[in-house]
């Protein structure tokens, strides 16, 4: 069977950076299998497992570096792949419910990565962030309604300017914002003794390094050497798995257009969407179970995708992972 | 007299930025000490030393931070306070011959630069600079025409994006320059295996900071925490002997339009034009006079300045700075 | 019923700091548990309850930062909250018996520390200790007991001197030891060559961070730029599982005439109990159940606070700490 | 000739630190060989100049590591050793008016360094200084009366407490001061984000060390890593000649009393008066010469002390140092 | 019973380093169980583990350092100790299949090693490498029959050259391979840009420190300084369970000869064998299990020793360990 | 005019190696050209010049790291070129003393340093060198003769090992001296306590890089990171004038039979001579001019070359080092 129309324009969507940060693609490819079984017409409980992986690939190759959009998939899939059914009807029931425990699993993660890290704010502080990320905007926002005051400086995020969204979302909400050229961070951080830094994740990768938008490294490296707290806050389902065994995270390569439409003659374009931040840079890192330190990271892996698979999201890690 | 239109033109040119770049700045104000006395119409000599004094307190407020415009016009302008003349018309021709040596000086310098900085340039070299600068420039075009073989990569830097012209007149060239944004620079120095930072300057401290385009700090830090050799490129006459003494450099506020036309609501912007790099991250300064560590720019202040005002480009210092 | 007057003197002797150290203080508050319980007269269970919950509170709150204070009120108050008793008696006795478990396993603890501290001793050491700790105590006297000789440099640890303790102590043992002022820690620690730092804790973070004695962290900070070893001894009751969730340590200031009677006019005097020395300046903190590298303590609490609640010590943490 | 009791008592009162600071010392020699000089009474020139030696050898003799001590005795003694005199009222002329021009050159240098130091200030800042030092009041002093509003935290600087000398004159002036145990440095540091520390000198080697009061090493230490400017405020009087050729600075053992009158048996007390900074930690050094980087003392010694002595205060400086 | 000879002579073997390398003497102790079992001649139970007791001790006597040693050691032996059996000869099997079962696993490991480390090599990289491993050749020949294609430096690795060895073995495969003197590491590390560091271990602290062929620590400080990835390559057996409870590493002093045979007159000579690398310095720790860090080895030997013995090899831990 | 026999002999030694040291190298150069000065027989003012300039340049070419050759025969052959001269017997005569000059002045320079040097070691040292320089012998020498007592430790310095003639001749004089492997610096470094490291070097650049026998960066690296002192001494002869202008120093290559003679099939050998220590590791330079901080090389340099030509040895510096 044909792939439905809604589920090619999502994987559009998500590969165009329309549907952006690893949370909501999460929840993107979640809902995305929720439609594509809704959707199925078919009688064949053969042919619906078929067509459920062929959108399941779909969807896993849309973003080569969001390890959230893999533990997403594999999550719901998982209800499927294992479980033994009788008709179509309850195979589909299974991934519906499936989906909506993921979902709503996410959702929760985010208020409580919001209630945790909000504990780590103090009035008086001058916070740096960069990009805009579900997470960070939760503890900030958690924070200000909690009573305490501070002021943050988000960054511009060139090429596309995410950090736009972030200044107007807390500006919204009352909490004072500057916006500043991703440039001026090392001197921002100087000259308004910037307390602390919080920023999101899109992988955590089993060495604790933090795969994240560009421009993310640099501003942890003046934070450390400035001894001032780095702070990563995300969901545990963006920890990866396969880097336990040694996979490399690929960074995705974004287009050239995205910088600069004519570029000069002989000039080329590189436009790199995310960076690592290697461990040591990190301070903490604030998930929706506690505050993880990056260098524990490996063995967190270890307890979510080897010996409980099932509280860990359910995702499915390949033999490799485990042996 | 009033100050002929042409003055107040480039005047408005320098504050505007459409003139760029300290050494550009440098020669413009002498250029337009020289157009100044050339226009004078007058016949008292009193008259034509306030004149040109009041042109030389104009140019030297258009720009705080740019040391190398006071230095410009002190060197010009003491050809007229310490001369004795008989006319106007002798002092019109000292001030005019002052400026033309100035510019001369100023030319050669960055020619001697580019000879001396070429050395430090190695065939395989993967080379970072920042912004535009004339006597970086100097360099790279000079290793390129004697034969080695570089590949040099560009920051955008935003908010002006000077980087396109330095990429553009590289490319010309034919050295192969690659753009990045500005936020994509350490993850480019680790991909990469950048060999090289070279930055021009718009200041040097005292102390051997460097006061550059914003971003330059950050970039240098990276470098220095790799282990990558990062250098300036400068002529002598942007050492500040004003800060001998305890005065602080000023850092330039630009226009918050600059950076975005219209902010989000309870946004606010910053737009510093510059940051200072600490000593400690620059490995060399190269100047006409040869290659200087930051650690010894005091002494080399206290040697132009104090002892050898002639050769050091006669750049005047106010009383305070010699005590 | 009114608290005895025993319990209040006891509370009060700790707010006092004349009950010191945060295993004494812990030892204590089980001490006074059993008294207040063997001092009950009612008949209610409901009632005794209702009492030993009002001492619990009572003596949680004279010092704020010494998590052993609830840690050991918590292990003895779990065997009245969750045990199911006929009469007071049953539950007096059940307090009774846990809080000398509690005093058993923490002496036992001091025990095994000394014997493990004591095996990373060498003769030919040259050891800076600060303040005064049970624990540092225990390695010392066991290391120089087992033969190994070594040189101990004791801090004043202004304002009350408890170096002076220390000092006394270790020299009845027979170990040589010198007092020197605070100021002098990085002198001596260059000019003796110091070979090993040892201190106790008040409180060890969920991030590795060591509170402990004001000037702990300036000495941590000496030993790690100098490549000496800094070792932190302690039970592991003085772990916080509130730190997982973010809650901070809060720092207790103490009065100021602790440091001067009758300070000049217009002087203010700032008397901070603790400070907080970061993870990556311990190298090692020796407990009760082996070595545990510092980055690791998170899992730890992980591990003692919720999978094996009973093997920890029973302590019991809000149901925050766990979710 | 017998030394008058006059002189006798104050190289008692250099000895006991009755009289203390470098500052204060170099200026009691000079005061005290012009006292010396008009005390005399004798009539034989050659016997003046042997009176005149030892007074110079027990001045030196009083504190083996303050160099101002022998720089300004040297200063005074040179007119003595290199005049040409037809009788002793001549010689004690010279000796008188050397030691007035010295004296009155000093007087100058802590207002001259308060008022280069003084703009290094900015209002806002939290500044930790530590001991107590002319050179430091002053640019405190003059920073203050300028209109910059800042407030200092002063430590108390065991065994001896001169910290409270600092804390009641800068109060005295109405700068918002604060009084911290030494061992409260970092915390007070982190806590209240100092912005600066400035500190006095004792001595400044060759290499750029500065030896000053016990404690101000691990003061900047703790700065450096925290990216805190540390600044020295100090006279050049204090370069010391003699580290050039590589004699060590002595550093003076303080008695114990001084610590603790009747320490436990057993128990060896050390009371180093002073330790080294190196210059790694040292931001500036604020002269009344100027702003001199740490890594330059060596060639500003060698200015001062061989090719330009009359300049340098004339301190003479034995055949060895400018072999 | 006397032991066999041929128990003897590999004995011997081990001792003088004929038998090489943590891994090799492992299975060669193994293997020497079982020769030792299958050469036993006697009739009883009792003096059949004697015997085979007397054999693991002059095993374990051979190498001081080699954990792994008594850790096969124990693991065979310990189906002896717990084992009930009825006759010499049941006891005899079963030796003789944990000691089979033991090289397997062995075996098993350095493939696994090959795998999973394989991963982390790029087209491209230029590896420097210490000593011989067989798990790091086992890395770089399966990165190489991949198709990566890479250059490899190794070092002599006085004083007994092992370096030739691991140079011959690639160059057999067809891997370029440079050898440079130990003396030229960071010389090479720098010239030649070199991208990673692999090398194998002699034992793993429980602190993360890594004990391996003298010249590795200032290898691994070298690779750190310069942000170049060190990566260490071992088998899980090589963890000391030892170091939890504070017990030191010895290092094995190697004879004065295999330096120089005949010194100078009056000169000594040290020839330590093996030296211990911090965790700081150490990126990954590569195993059969999967990536670790070298901060989280505590918790590892923790699981492998504590709670899950039989996974773990069996290793046998004292009493003391698990306490 | 041929060259004689000898002269050609001695540029093969130092060529290959059998004369070494840096200053043992300018000392035979002067002495060659004072040779070849006298072996000349022509009687022809313009042929003896040519003569010369080819002996010059003969010895120049024959090493290219060691700028003391070609300021030794700068040094005596400006007397050549500089002089006015009636007969070739009186240029003779001229190079002749010019010779005997440079060698006297060199001899004098080595004690010198022992001199000052001798002042830095302290009884109780432990010192560690590599490699062999006349220099540092002199200082350890005269140290050790002024009745301070102390330990040195060799490196063998692969692969030539001229480590043993160090022991040997330190041994001579009876000072304890342990040989230990290249690989085994840090190890001793750490389990000795290492209190001081000296080297001597064979350039110094303008930026206070050290160029010194192969593997002294790696030992710099690791006494910078430990806080040990580390000391180069040197006459400032090897201080190069060229590098003030960009031109780098070019490091020699050493035939790969010195390393190994018969390599393993398809394995490569390096065997680079030199490497650069930055001036980050280096404490003091101490010459016979007095003790210099690294980061000042470049003004001495600037003062020796251009402003006292004569004063510093007379070493002519080609134009573009004054420009």
């Amino acid at each position: 069977m044909e792939l439905p129309e809604e589920v090619r324009r999502i994987a559009e969507d998500i590969k165009a950076m329309r549907i952006r940060g690893a949370g909501r693609i999460a929840r993107a490819a979640a809902q995305t299998l929720m439609l594509a079984a809704e959707a199925y017409k078919g009688d064949s409980l053969e042919d619906f497992r078929a067509y459920m992986e062929e959108v399941a690939r779909l969807l896993i190759s849309t973003r080569p570096t969001a390890v959230s959009l893999p533990n997403a998939v594999n999550y719901v899939m998982r209800a499927l792949r294992e479980g033994r059914f009788q008709s179509p009807e309850d195979a589909r029931k299974a991934v519906v419910e499936a989906a909506r425990d993921f979902i709503e699993y996410s959702l929760q993660a985010v208020r409580r990565i919001g209630e945790i890290g909000s504990r780590l704010i103090e009035t008086g502080d001058r916070i740096i962030t960069h990009c805009n990320s579900n997470a960070v905007e939760s503890i900030l926002v958690t924070a200000w309604r909690s009573g305490k005051r501070f002021h943050v400086y988000a960054t511009e995020t060139r090429p596309r300017f995410q950090g736009y969204i972030t200044a107007r979302n807390l500006a919204r909400e009352g909490i004072p914002v500057t916006l500043v050229p991703d440039s001026a961070v090392l001197s921002v951080m100087r000259s308004r003794r910037i307390t602390r830094v919080i920023v999101g994740a899109d992988t955590i990768a089993a060495n604790g390094a933090v795969i994240n938008k560009i421009g993310t490294s640099q501003i942890a490296l003046a934070a450390h050497l400035h001894r001032i707290p780095f702070i990563v806050a995300t969901e545990t389902y963006k920890f990866s798995p396969y880097t336990v065994v040694g996979q490399p995270v690929e960074i995705e390569e974004r287009p050239p257009e995205e910088v600069l439409e004519n570029p000069p003659e002989g000039v080329v374009i590189r436009n790199p969407a995310f960076d690592a931040t290697p461990p040591e840079y990190v301070d903490m890192i604030v998930t929706e179970r506690g505050i993880i330190p990056p260098k524990s990271v490996a063995l967190v892996l270890w307890e979510l995708f080897r010996r409980r698979p099932a509280e860990a999201g359910g995702v499915k890690v390949e033999e490799d992972a485990t042996a």
